[in-house]
């Protein structure tokens, strides 16, 4: 097992340490939750300060130009097509994650309108789930959804399956899916498929376009650092942009919004999947989190990714043999994502010991301990000091009087 | 014609002058666009310091429970119930004005599942239209949407009508609807009513359930001075929560979210109508404006809004005689918004020449001058101000030079 110096030695060579200093992190916290809730970037206070107190203060209406609000959605889709292998002109921050999933669903049956099925993995995150239950019962064509195990997914990929939405990287167990091989396999059966990156933008290198994906969605408050509840954004490929038309036609994805008129055109391209008035405060806030994430550099964020999970695997199945932990996260790195999971049968109250010292990770039903790992601010020594904890936590039992409660809102 | 020494009486004598000191209005500007985006409450720079700093920056995730982030749409929802005579468990707040157009306009179908048409007036404020033609468009369900008149609405209330959707006060003109009226009329035919309250929330007295409405929707950035871009509400009664199954299905509005369930199953009463995480930093924003208007009689606030739109159409038509304007707003206070509208074929420089001198309205194609009064802030010395103002770009020919642009991107 490595120790401390050696641990301190990885932190020194790290080509991304300096972003450490970019982020706001709490004393005497282990912020292992950045896939729950990113922490905050130390540009946001002024410039959330800036939009409240002089943009929305002493602005007021004239921002909307003076400020460039209006084109906000759009600049903010550009930096993160960046990050996503897309081009600027293929994603718009708008609405939430949920939201953005019903229309890229919807828009998916109107791209496949002889087909009937849409299909994704038993235990995705729900809401996507829900969001297809919900868009299935009230669709005008007759479209039900399917929900099979991740085994059985290409079993299921045939001529009556309109689009295929699936999540990259596991919110439970952090499994990371093969974007191009899943991709072609069910293109290559005429089905659309849309991924869901909330798990995976900014953790690691994503090429949409290479795998010929042709629609995506994610969220901006994890390993993007847009804040609580920041807005999401939708990918919709080029080449099917025309071909939709929004469920959820909004104003502002009018062709002419500023023309009133009675009838719904909707805009060229990607400005389409936008809705209404864009949330001019989470999206400023937003702005922070990509700003960062667009200067580092995606491969080496994977590699130093890798390296954090490699050694909380090692660090925890050292320490604590025999205290009743299950890696619940593939151990091949290369289908893992930037967190690990661990079964355990007091995993509960463990995880409000761990809080109660520090180390914020979260619970999942039913027994799992969830840690993320978020290479711009997470050191090596973050990762060690985080396993020392837990190691103390169950040799000294003190996981019995956790006192602490915290449940997550958001995954 | 009253002079200023009259006015300023009005001023001295105003029981809701000391409201104005509640928010931040700027040197040298008088606001008249109010309707569009509300001014800053001087509460909202420190409230959004701490929620961005402390509960963001140093709390991160323990904030859904210590600063109950999770609580924040039904609490804010609670504070607008208060303001339109609805009950607390009958209003959350969640999403836009347009997402929430398409929830209870879908919910209304499945409520009403023999009819087959969604009605409302022609001239509607844009995005109404829009999500109408998007949902008839899709809907499982044969919908389609029907656009008549104002003067002709009550000539189409029949049993094929499932529901009515109309925004009480007119974006453009002002014209205020009898809510009471067209609630029970349409209802007598077993229409449901669906009041859109962008225009009106917060301007005006509003008792929906004194007028037995069946949904509602609204936004906050305009009269509850939410901040730009701020989260949108949405009414239904208690009587038909538990009779609909969201469309939009997102999973903060599911029974036990925490159970991370693949099935849907609907938070019992409003909750259901939730749908994603909230957005924190826009929500704490609104809250701001929501304290404010909580403290406000609206009854009284209806009372000045009243004299404020008399005063200036007074002002206006008495300076400017023969110069070309043309009240485009009901004469009639009793079916006026909180706004007054001009025509003008000249409109368009001559609100940039209004903007140049700090007075800020806004235009509407295609010829609209669209100002807006909100008592909480507008002085009636602003109005008179505003008049003279216009008077002196009319009669010196200034507004041939207007230069600023604007354009505001909502409504």
């Amino acid at each position: 097992m490595k120790n401390l110096e050696t641990i301190q030695q990885l932190d020194a060579a790290d080509l991304l340490a300096d972003f450490r200093n970019r982020f706001e992190l709490p004393d005497g916290m282990i912020y292992l939750d950045g896939n729950s809730l990113g922490v905050m970037p130390k540009s946001a206070p002024a410039r959330m300060k800036d939009v409240v107190e002089t943009q929305w203060g002493q602005h007021l209406i004239t921002s909307w130009n003076r400020h460039d609000w209006i084109g906000l959605p759009r600049r903010l889709g550009g930096m993160i097509a960046g990050l996503i292998g897309a081009k600027p002109e293929e994603v718009v921050v708008a609405d939430s994650t949920s939201i953005n999933i019903f229309k890229t669903l919807s828009a998916a049956v109107q791209l496949n309108p002889d087909r009937s099925v849409i299909l994704s993995e038993t235990g995705n995150f729900p809401t996507n789930v829900y969001m297809m239950q919900g868009l299935s019962a009230n669709s005008a064509a007759s479209i039900r959804h399917q929900m099979v195990p991740t085994d059985e997914l290409e079993a299921h990929f045939n001529d009556d399956v309109a689009a295929l939405l699936i999540t990259q990287a596991h919110y439970k167990t952090g499994y990371l899916h093969d974007m191009q091989a899943i991709t072609r396999a069910a293109q290559a059966k005429g089905i659309l498929v849309i991924w869901d990156l909330c798990h995976s933008a900014g953790a690691l290198p994503i090429d949409l376009n290479a795998c010929n994906a042709d629609m995506a969605v994610g969220c901006g408050y994890k390993y993007l650092n847009g804040g609580p509840g920041a807005p999401a954004f939708i990918f919709v490929a080029e080449r099917h942009q025309e071909d939709v038309m929004p469920v959820l036609s909004g104003w502002l994805g009018h062709a002419r919004p500023f023309d009133f008129s009675d009838q719904y055109v909707p805009a060229p391209g990607i400005d389409r999947f936008k809705c209404s008035s864009p949330s001019i405060l989470g999206m400023s806030a937003l702005e922070c989190g990509l700003e960062i994430a667009a200067e580092a550099d995606m491969t080496e964020v994977r590699k130093k990714s890798v390296a954090l999970t490699e050694l909380f695997i090692e660090q925890v199945e050292a320490r604590l043999a025999g205290h009743g932990f299950k890696l619940a996260s593939p151990r091949d790195p290369k289908i893992r994502g930037s967190q690990v999971s661990f079964h355990h049968e007091n995993g509960y109250p463990i995880m409000q010991a761990l809080i109660d010292r520090g180390v914020i990770g979260d619970f999942r039903d039913p027994d799992i301990l969830r840690f993320g790992f978020t290479p711009l601010y997470t050191s090596y020594e973050d990762v060690w000091r985080a396993a020392e904890i837990l190691q103390e936590i169950m040799e000294s039992g003190a996981w019995r009087e956790a006192r602490y409660s915290v449940r997550a809102a958001v995954t």
